[in-house]
């Protein structure tokens, strides 16, 4: 029976319950988090062999000679290339390795774009208006690149194959202001979804009406499966646009933040030869060139795509009873009940819950009121604001098992008792 | 006697003499480059032992307890900016340590500016007119920047003490569209001057008819001195901004990129928390953060300033020879001959030589055509462009002792050549 389905009296026998048990989780005095997508400390401790790899003892040369340790290699060294470009499907002379941060990559590709333009189009900076599509939910963080610069956000609404694609063609094809979408491809965040190959060739196929449009393609999950029998596969976007003969169309972007180190990995840009000389141009005036012991130490400890592929089971050993636990606890204490939906991604950071419209923000204060901190509601949306206020990310890589545990069950039991004490005031 | 003062026959003589030394010279095939600050190899040996300091049985947390290896501390780690405050001479709070390498700080400095303004100020990029003063010769990798945003340059001629302190006034307090001035303070890039107390006094005391006016200080060379009885030392520029009631008018940045390694060093910024409240503002968008690993390594493996000082007497000892053997060898060869001037630095990474007007670029043209890369003549100014064709940056930091004496034998004769061809042109 689902609780809209429950009579005013029942509801109200509910309500009294439900507080009550808030009342006792509250007393015990939780302080968990499960707001960023941060890796938990046995990921973390996974890695810890790379820091062996370069020592006092290395030789610090690169396969082609080049002394790591002094300046050089702006586009980064040739092995830490080669497999970056391995990781992203990409060639590697399609790839530059940068510094720890694929975000910042992110940010310095819209910063030149409103500065100088794409590959000589007008500055963004002297056009009267810029817009962005953003698929909902989304990344906090991309959204707050372009509200940071001033671009207009436009919600569009994913369903499991992807965007909406009938909406993304309407703008991106009739709105010369449109210069780009933020898409995360593949185990998306937060939903956890992967695109269709016939969402991966529509976007191809995009004829955009601006000449300086672009997918701003974060793969930030290319290699994080949670399952060695359930993988998610999504076409090669690069491959896709140039049979469609819009070679230039795609940024894709990664790192090896969450397979190393947040903070301490590295991180890359792929694209277009074209596209790949222009990004250079700006980055020789940026920097004289990127870390490259770091790279290093990221090609020689990982050797190649299988040695990334063997180290990312263990992370999804440890990240699988995680994200199940969560599921588990969703499907039993939610399930039938008509006050939420939830996604079960096959891999990512992130599981994706809708609640009854009206209900997220009371929810994850509900939360927060016993001590559990969730991603704020509305983050996932532009300017922060979700227009039915329904949507929460979770984000169960942090805490530990018995973390989870608590903290699903408080988040269950709040996502109750907000439900009912909405249906109340209807 | 000086070149001036021989006859034509006796030129004529000369030349013929030089000539026959070029063609043996040339005949050796040399291949050689002084053309970047980049540290020898010796000098890169000299920090391997820093890459022990962290391996995987290493506590990864700061001081505070913060796990480096996870997401969180935008600013840096607290023992990181605290080393590098020290180097800095400011205090901890006023620094954010970033990636690795100051430049980029720079650039994004005034990336931010141009966008966004300066703490609230107009976008530089909604201005008819941005300028920036240079003071010459200079640093190429800073004009890059400011040409690659459009802003104009205007050279501001240098002396023993500094920049002309009556032009720089005369410009800062008059002219609203100059919005900041390039500045190495010490151990000048490339003269090697270090600026006066009375030069850092007047800065600390313009008062700048543009509210938006920054210093930007890049104290790159603050603790690389070659002697340890000869040290230029400068004012704290942020405290007698301070004093000056200027608190907000400069930025100070700084890296480890020549004490440890170029390229995997730790760089800095500092300023008055207001600017450094408005730069977090906008490195939260831009990153999660830098790369809090590598800070540890440099925290541990240096330990304070003392260990930061220690070490850098051992570039010293390394460095102090090669710069001797240089200026030994123009002393020995072109003194008295009225042909070139030249700077002797008690720190920092060049030599700033200037020839006879209109002989720069031949000079170095002569020297390339031997195998020996020097420094573009002009790169020390705006645009490339050196309005006398007279200064020429030289840098002995990378060749073997054995290479410089090759490559300076050849200098001295090339500047013989070009200045015996122009005063015979005359």
């Amino acid at each position: 029976m689902t609780y809209q389905e429950l009579s005013r009296v029942e509801l109200e026998a509910l309500k009294k319950e439900l507080d009550k048990q808030f009342d006792e989780v509250k007393a015990k005095g939780l302080k968990l988090n499960m707001s960023r997508g941060k890796p938990g400390i046995a990921q973390l401790t996974l890695s810890m062999p790379m820091l062996d790899v370069i020592n006092s003892q290395s030789d610090m040369n690169t396969v082609l000679g080049n002394d790591t340790r002094n300046y050089g290699d702006l586009d980064g060294i040739g092995e830490c290339r080669k497999l970056l470009a391995d990781m992203m499907g990409v060639n590697k002379d399609n790839v530059v390795v940068c510094g720890n941060s694929s975000l910042n990559i992110m940010y310095d590709t819209v910063s030149r774009s409103m500065m100088k333009g794409v590959n000589g189009s007008t500055p963004w900076c002297k056009l009267d208006k810029v817009k962005f599509l953003c698929p909902v939910p989304g990344y906090d963080r991309h959204f707050k690149i372009t509200e940071y610069f001033g671009i207009e956000m436009i919600a569009v609404p994913m369903d499991e194959n992807g965007p909406d694609m009938d909406m993304v063609e309407q703008y991106v094809n009739n709105d010369e202001a449109v210069k780009g979408i933020w898409c995360v491809p593949k185990y998306s965040n937060p939903s956890g979804i992967s695109y269709s190959d016939e969402v991966v060739k529509r976007f191809a196929n995009l004829k955009p009406a601006a000449e300086d449009f672009r997918l701003y393609w974060d793969n930030a999950y290319g290699i994080h499966h949670l399952y060695e029998d359930k993988q998610d596969e999504i076409l090669n976007i690069l491959e896709e646009c140039e049979k469609a003969g819009n070679p230039d169309m795609v940024y894709i972007f990664a790192s090896t933040s969450k397979i190393s180190f947040p903070g301490s990995g590295v991180s890359a840009v792929a694209s277009s030869i074209k596209n790949i000389d222009f990004i250079e141009s700006q980055m020789t005036i940026q920097t004289i060139g990127h870390d490259k012991i770091n790279q290093l130490r990221h090609a020689r400890y990982f050797k190649n795509i299988d040695g990334l592929n063997e180290h990312m089971k263990k992370h999804a050993d440890i990240l699988r009873p995680k994200f199940e636990a969560v599921v588990n606890t969703l499907e039993e204490e939610l399930g039938g009940l008509g006050i939420g939906t939830w996604t079960k991604p096959n891999g990512g950071y992130f599981i994706s819950f809708d609640a009854m419209e009206g209900c997220a923000k009371a929810i994850v204060a509900k939360c927060k009121e016993a001590g559990v901190v969730l991603t704020n509601a509305g983050a996932t949306y532009p300017y922060g604001k979700d227009p039915k206020d329904s949507n929460i990310r979770i984000a169960p890589t942090f805490p530990s098992s018995e973390e989870m545990e608590e903290a699903t069950a408080l988040f269950v039991l709040c996502v109750k008792l907000v439900s009912v004490e909405k249906l109340l005031q209807a």
